[in-house]
Formats: C-alpha cells, structure tokens, sequence
C-alpha cells in the first residue's frame, strides 16, 4: 500500500508538473531573434499532447505498482464499475492530492524564475463562466466535465477489460485524456481531474478555490455513471 | 445484439462529439491575456488528431462488444468484404446515427454556452462545391471522399487481417483516419462517415440536408470497392 | 508476386496521394467565416504526419503481403542487406513508381477542382538550389538525403530484426518517416524515396524532371550505405 | 562491447543531428509563394516531437544490441539504480558524445548551405539566464534539468521493469521525451541529456562551452536520483 500511494504521488506530480506546466511555459512563445517576432508555442495542441503523454508515460512506468489513477475521479469511477477496492479510495485521493499540490509547487519554482510572471496569471488553473478562457456558461462547463470525465473512465474500463488487447491502455487512456483536451480547453482550461485542478488553485487562490468545487463535483459524477453503465452493456466476461 | 448496439451508440456518439467537438470548440482559439491576442487554437492538425484519436481509443474501448465500426461506410464495407454479417448492417447503422444525431445535441447544448454562437456557421457540417471549406467543385469532392473512405477501409480490412500484428489494428485504423482528416478538411471538411455528416447536419439544416446524399453515397461507394479489391490481392490467408 | 506487386502499388499511391496530398491541400489553409482570416493549415508538422502516417498504416494493412516497402530506395537497401531476394527488387520498383504517379494523377484531379490551382506552383515535388524550399544548396541537399535515408533504413533494419519486439516496426518505421520530415522539409521538400519523387514530377515536369536525378542517386546510396552498414555491428543473432 | 559502442554512436548521432536539425531547420519556415509570408514551421511542437522520434525509432532499431541509452544520463542513472554494468558506463559516454559531436557536424553542413546561417545564431546548444530562451534564472533552470531528468528516469526505469508490458518502452521512452520538451524548450532548450549539449556547443563556442557545466551537472543529478528512488517504492519483482 506504501509503495502505491508513493506512485500515485510521483504519478500526479508528473500530470500535474508537466501538463499545467506545458501550458504555463510554453503554450506562447516568441523567438527574439528576428525582427518581427514569431510564435513558435505548442498551443492548445501542445497542451493536449502534454496532459495525455503524462499519463502514457506513467500508465507504462507505475502502472504496474499502483495501476496509474492519477485522478480521484478516476479511482471512484473504477471503485463504482468493481475494479478497485473501496478502500484504497480515501488514501489513493490524498497521495493524488499531495501530488498534484506538489507538482504545482515545483512549477511555480520554475515559472517565477521568468520576469513579469505571476500566479494571477491564472497558471492554468480551471474555471467557469467568468473564468471560462472561452466565456462558456456554468451549464456549458458542467456538462463538458460530466461528458467527458464519464467517456474517459468508458476508455478506461473498456481498455483495461480481459478481453482488450494487453499492453495497450496506457495508449488508449494517454491519448483518450489528450483528445478530451483537444476538445475542451478553450471550455474550462480542462479538469476531469479533481488533483490536476487543486494543485494550481491552490497558488492562485480567490476565484480559483471558490470555482473548485466544480472540478470535483463534475468528474467524479460522469466517472461514477461510467462505472454503472459500462458494466450494462460490456457483456459477461468483463473482468 | 443488445450489447453490440448500445456500443456503437457511445462509440459513434463520441467520434461527432469529440471531433466535431474539436473543430467547434478549438479549432481557433484566441488568448485574451495579452495586449495583441494570439491564436492558440488546435487547427486542423488538433481536428485530425481529435477525429482519429475517436476511433483509436473507442476501438481499444468497445472493440471485443461491437468491433467498433462507427461507421456505416464502415459496416457495410466490412460485410461486402466477407469480414462482418450482413444481418447486423441495418441495426448497426440505426445505431451509430442515433448515436451521431446524439453527440452532436449535446455539443449543440455545451457550443452555445458562448455568447455568438451558431448553427449556421457550420456546426462542422460537411459540404461540397458552395459550401467546400476551400471551394472545391462537386467533382473533387466526390473522388476525394471515394477515394479516402477506400483507403480507409483497405487500411481497416489489411490491419485486421489475422496474419498482422495483433493488436495493433486500433492504432493504424484511428491513426489512418488522423491521416485522412490531415488531406481533406479543406475539400469537404471530411467525412468518409455518413453517420458524422448526418449528426451536425440535423441541427445546421438547409443546405447540409441538401448536400448530405454525396456524403452517403461516395463513402458507401468507396467502402463496397475496398471490400471488393482487398480480398483479390491479400491472398488466401485472409480471414 | 502478382500479389506483392499489386500491395506495392496501392501501398505507395498512398504515400504519394497522401503524403503531397496534405501539402499541396492542406498545408495553408484560412478560415473565410471571420473578417481577419486565421490560418488554420496543418504546417509542415502535419505535413509530416502525414507522411509518417501512409507508412504506418499501410504497414500495418500490406506488411504481411509484400512487406510494404513503398519507396525503391528501401527495396535496395534490403536487399542490400540480405533482408529481401534482390530478383523481386526490379518488379517492386516499377510497381512503386507506378503507383506513385497514378496517386500523383489523382490527388491533381481533387487538387486541379480548387480555382487558381497549378501544377507549377510547385505540386509538392522536390528540389534543390533554385528549387529548394529554403534555398539550400545542390550540396546541402544531397547530404541531407544521403544521411536521412541512411538512417531511415537503419531504423527498417533494425525495427525488422528479429531480436526487436514483434509488431512494432510499423510504428518505428512511419514515425521514422515523421521525424525525418520534421527535419528536412525545407531542404529539398523531403524525398528520401524516389518513387515519392516521380510522382509529382511528371505532373510539374521541367525543373522537377531535370532534377529528379537526385531524388534518385541520394536516397539509394544513403539506403545501400545503411545495408552495408547496419550488419557490421548488429550482432550475429540479425536475421 | 565494439557493436554496442558503434550503435551507440549512431544513436546519439540521430539524436542530436535529428532533434537539434528539426529545430534549427524547420522551427519556423516561410511560405515565400504567396505574397503575405505564411509561417509553416515545426515551432515548438514538431521540435518536441523530433527529439523524442529519434529516441522511438533507435529504441526499436538498437534497442536489442545496445540497450539504446543515447545520453551518459540515463546511463549512469540506469547504473545507479542496478540496471547496467558500472564497467560499461564510461565507455558508453565516449561513443555518445563522439555521436553527438559528429551529428551536431553533419547538420552543420546542412544548415550552412542555407545563406545568412551562422552559428552564433544559437545552434540549438542549451543555455540559461542571459542565454535561457525565455530568460529564465539559473536557479530555474537547474531546478527544470534536474526535475525532468528525475522524471526521464522514472519512466525508463518504469517502462522497462520486466513487469511492464513487454515491447512497449520505446514508446512510453520517446513520447515521454517529447513530452519533457513541450514542457521546457522555453527555459533552457532543453537538455535533460550532456550529449545532446555538448554536440552543439562545440560548434557555438564561447557562451555555450562556459555553460556547459550545468547540462551535465543537472541530468546527472535529477538521474541518480532517479536511480536511488525508483527501488524505494517498485517493490521486489523489479528487476
């Protein structure tokens, strides 16, 4: 059990370090090098690619210590569908939490060595309506997490099913969560992660902290209902 | 047959949904911190990651249920080849409409959670000649969707052929289709799916109903013609 | 063989429709529905994708028919190195070459349907000095396609061994294709594979007929250096 | 001990000809058909992507004579941690920055047969405060290099634990350099690899060998650090 909270900590840590960090360091970037600048930034693609190749990358290197949850959302979703064990929920959720705090931590370290940063920035924090980067309504925003954390977690389950080629999940999930940001960043900077939206609020603080509530409540409820509903139609070899 | 069916209602649900999703919600996307706003958006390239990552990770995720065809084109492709039964073409295209028709309402609803938005700005309908995103004629559009979808299809039947890797099918078939999407959104905003024209071109109306036939048939067209090829040259262990 | 021949052809009017197809269709691309039109073309990043990806598919759709070689270059190369009987090298060019100008033909057919289109705006063919993307020289150009075919046929060879893991060396060797397009795009427009180079040249002719010389000399001493070169240090296990 | 030498040697060689080629090539390139220039470049997201390509595709091509390390971090991490012989450490490091230095070379013919090229202009060597992309302090720098060097060998070691999925690891390898890069191209042009900066830098001179120390030094570092903490918490089937 110690090992796997240690992996789940070092797993979020990564998600959170590295996918809010392509966001805060180089989704913008100009050469200063010729005359007139160019943006040569990774962009919302980058982004994406970013978030899902933390998990890719940590499915292959921790998945087989802890299983590579990294989300509170996802350790519910697979708790409801009968993959996980309930009680390993509560503590899998604080090592998540302290990874993703951590993560943002260290990152913070790293972007305030830039001139003219700051925090309130938004430091790819997540939010609604006012605080949607694309002005999206809190309904919009409610139901894009829901969508999209509960068809995650149908990857996810039919991924790591008995009867899924073996081997695979880690690419199936890694570029399942970088399509989800391909589709919604521009809705809510993107959560399905309650750990990857703690971690930044915690350093912006005000509007950040008061919007959480939605990154928590919204994915664990799209990944609950995929751990009933999967089960409904996945037939009866379904680990 | 339940089972089958319930799946590729997700399955096609999340292909419109996430690929159109994509282009909708971020395909632009402007940065509103800095004084000259910079584009951050995904483009085409994130659109045709979106699109194939659909396939790749619903395909890891329903492929042992329904084979994850998604597709109409698809479906019936596979059955001319010898590879799917004929008997389960009709209830898996009422499926994966249904399901397409599904996926672009609730994009609708999270899309119009921005002030400005509307239907008739595209919706990421298909379209031809007029509505071409690049003006291209009726007759460029109708070779390019035959020939893609029977490219598509040749890439799903050879890759599914017992004697490749196994495995790996879901990653050259989603993959193919990032490919696909990559050449011809600018002809017809690709389809090679009747089912992910029919979707958007329910809420968008008018001419996307108008021009929708060309985007069953030359799909359909180009399948049955991979379905007929594969077999003549893949020799006689194909499956 | 007949067989093989026909897997090749398909296999490279692939590369060459989708390859050039993505550039000569969708490399710039603007959005017309805003007043200041957005470039939302997929770049010499989705360029390069494209590439890579006719291979990986392909690889995956007719590896087990006739090893989808694609590019003449490869075809000596192995044979080069024992991999491939140097009596089927002849027939697989001519199979190469001609599907390389028919998916030329074709992609000039939905190519030509766009107004303002023509086929001396360069269709995707290669070139070097004058004719060179960024203006390298006839040296340059030569050394950048000696040394990446080298490596590109390190990467067949080595992905191919018996010893690597089974099932993998598509995505070796389409993402090998990538990354090597990544690179040299504005050297010479990339060829590393004459028949890619035909293909459009025909359709050009001129400058692109008089240079092809190149695209042929370069790539196939790069590929013939990696069959001599990759068995002296790969060990006795190589097949 | 002579083939795992030379395999090294071309490895690092891909590694830097290719990664630093795709940045100082084709990061920005412009369209000069039309009369407004079109930028086309990689940018930052083609240039992640070649690096962690040339570490796919030798992974799969040396993997089984050499072990693929390409970069005297992971090899002293990999040793740190049990996984590779001390004897063989020192000896892997000469062939990896002879590869490095050699590439580093070659793309230099290339790139200066473009006119206006120069070295001074950077050369894609790493550097930090006055010489940091994006101007980040020393401080932040070294905390990037050594954070993601931790987190590179925290994959590797993951990834190719006998009880991860076989066959896998170059991918969850590569992809997870990639990732690095989208992460902190902006604060040193990433490194994370002594090889991969020193090559560049013999050609830059001046700036670039004074701040050398710090690309060896961080890697190092955030390696054997990797190589103490992996055992801690992977349990007792590690290998």
């Amino acid at each position: 059990m110690r090992n796997k909270l240690i992996a789940e900590f070092f797993g979020t840590f990564w998600l959170v370090f590295g996918g809010c960090g392509s966001a805060v360091l180089a989704s913008a970037f100009f050469s200063i090098e010729s005359q007139t600048p160019i943006n040569l930034g990774i962009g919302l693609v980058g982004v994406a690619f970013a978030f899902g190749l933390t998990v890719l990358t940590m499915a292959y290197a921790i998945g087989h210590i802890s299983g590579c949850h990294l989300n509170p959302a996802v350790s519910i979703g697979l708790a409801v569908g009968g993959r996980h064990p309930w009680g390993e929920v509560g503590p899998y959720i604080v090592a998540q939490v302290l990874g993703g705090a951590a993560g943002a931590g260290v990152l913070g370290i790293i972007a305030s060595g830039q001139e003219g940063f700051a925090f309130s920035d938004g430091f790819a924090a997540n939010g609604y309506a006012d605080h949607s980067p694309g002005g999206y309504t809190l309904l919009a925003c409610l139901v894009a997490e829901v969508v999209l954390t509960f068809f995650f977690l149908l990857i996810i389950l039919g991924a790591t099913d008995k009867r899924a080629p073996a081997g695979f999940a880690p690419i199936a999930i890694g570029l399942g969560l970088t399509l989800i940001h391909l589709i919604g960043i521009p809705v809510t900077n993107l959560s399905v992660n309650p750990a990857r939206s703690t971690g930044p609020a915690l350093f912006v603080g005000g509007w950040a902290l008061q919007q959480l509530w939605l990154f928590w409540v919204a994915p664990i409820v799209g990944a609950a209902l995929a751990g009933v509903v999967y089960p409904l139609f996945a037939g009866k070899e379904a680990k």
